[in-house]
């Protein structure tokens, strides 16, 4: 960028906890494409909410992740979604929580922040809402599960990871969006840090942070909110994220996060042997990766998954 | 105390917001008799986490509040309660949110703490987890709401407010509990800062804090744990306190928040015309309050509730 150009950045992830034997291409792809399109969209000067909201919708519809069409069923045989999302420059978050019927859970969010005084709605009321303001049903869960647009049903068998994506737009407005599909056979009502203001998500004038992982440990040390505190208070980002990590561990999890600060740096770190991720910015030309720390560029021409 | 004594404290809120043109002598007297009971507990070197959640199952139990049986129907006239426990010396914590059909908000969220891998526990499943728990179930609501043991249903017909204790026990452990039982004619579901940790709720090895007001600004600003970190960083707690409720205030909200610090340093700070509050410590005889900043000694012979 040019000395005069203000910075924008964009990072996504879709999971931490990746098995090294695994194989995350088609993950990777959606990933790729995915942070080329936002890319596109923070260059033409779109706000970082509507491009974080819609990145994560694209992934929860993917059925890739375990996230809206890719969701884990709980011991009910239910899927209840957890979302959040936070808007830095105004200050405004919406949430949902064991959110069953309703086919993104970011959406529901984002509809709580915009079309509420509320911040949080669960179960049958959070589902009444987002029914109500005109929000996608889902009419047949099993095929709903089975059949999404396009996708291969071998990938959602094989879905894996909560998404999230963290913008900056060239207004310098910050915006973090995190959406979960639960825990595989988890207690019914379970909700982990996806859908905590504070836990899972967090963004402010400072930094946009968004966390994947055991979401208890996470909740127990308020994971993106002492990030966002400490780089306000003048740690690097990366320390800092290492160092929430330490304190994650300590508190029984594991897991991964990844932040965009205001002057458009980015950060991805995760104690797991790797975290499904992108990232581009006003900095640095677009990149993913998933196993380890390695990451390679992320290019168009990479092979697209079906149907697209 | 004699200077080899270690410090203890206890401190009580029974909601901000209160009206100067109100009478809260009953919720004065049941918060004067709480405190002096949990000073002779505390004295006696029980641990801060049963102190705490006893006396805000106590609170709950009373019908003078907007926690438990003085809780406030939703627009569907349902009773949704949410609560949180937290333990500063484990760095554990449990809440439940939208649970229907249980007594004891505080005590459900005590046994996701204790009894679960789990934090948050949400509407069906949070229901379903109590009751198999063994919590004591509401058999028929309007009598639960109307007819508390004891209690004048005239009390109940103008509780107000929600409810937390923050304590330190001799062992030098913190803990914290918050409680309510909804906003009169809330959106089913909707739900706010008491059953958010770090939000309503707070507590690590260096302080205990439990807030009460309108719960959305408290969750966008994450107020409890926004003050653990400035009082962890040095900042003086009452300072620090009003700092927090002056950013509560700017995300559109007001009420108030108790804190107790690893010294036995009681706070308790609002921007409403007033909260009922109580504390005692090893600094500081009981003192017991509601409207503006004048605290009286709690007094054993003072009017007690009916049928104590």
């Amino acid at each position: 960028m040019s000395a005069g150009d203000p910075p924008w950045a964009l990072a996504l992830h879709g999971g931490a906890g990746v098995e090294p034997d695994r194989n995350y291409d088609r993950a990777e792809a959606m990933l790729a494409r995915l942070v080329l399109e936002g890319e596109a969209r923070l260059r033409s000067g779109e706000a970082a909410l509507e491009v974080a909201v819609d990145l994560v919708a694209e992934m929860e519809a993917s059925g890739l992740f375990v996230a809206g069409r890719g969701s884990g069923r709980n011991a009910l045989g239910q899927v209840e979604l957890d979302a959040s999302v936070m808007d830095g420059a105004r200050r405004r978050c919406g949430a949902v929580a064991a959110l069953q019927g309703v086919a993104s859970g970011v959406r529901a969010a984002s509809a709580v922040m915009e079309a509420t005084d509320h911040v949080l709605l669960v179960g049958d009321g959070a589902a009444r809402f987002a029914l109500s303001h005109g929000l996608e049903p889902i009419r047949d869960l099993d095929r709903w599960l089975t059949e999404p647009d396009g996708y291969d049903p071998a990938d959602i068998e094989q879905s894996h990871g909560t998404v999230g994506a963290v913008a900056l737009d060239r207004a310098g407005r910050l915006a973090a969006a995190t959406s979960t599909g639960g825990t595989y056979n988890a207690l019914p009502g379970r909700v982990g840090d996806s859908a905590v203001i504070g836990a899972g998500t967090w963004a402010d004038h400072d930094v946009a942070v968004s966390c994947t992982g055991q979401g208890e440990a996470f909740i127990r040390v308020c994971a993106a909110h002492t990030l966002a505190l400490r780089v306000a208070g003048g740690d690097l980002a990366e320390a800092a994220a290492e160092a929430v990590l330490v304190s994650v561990a300590e508190a029984g999890g594991d897991g991964g996060l990844i932040m965009v600060t205001s002057q458009g740096e980015v950060t991805m770190a995760f104690n797991t042997p790797g975290m499904k991720r992108a990232s581009v910015s006003s900095r640095h030309e677009a990149r993913v990766g998933s196993i380890g720390g390695a990451l390679r560029p992320a290019l168009r021409s990479q092979p697209q998954t079906r149907g697209q």
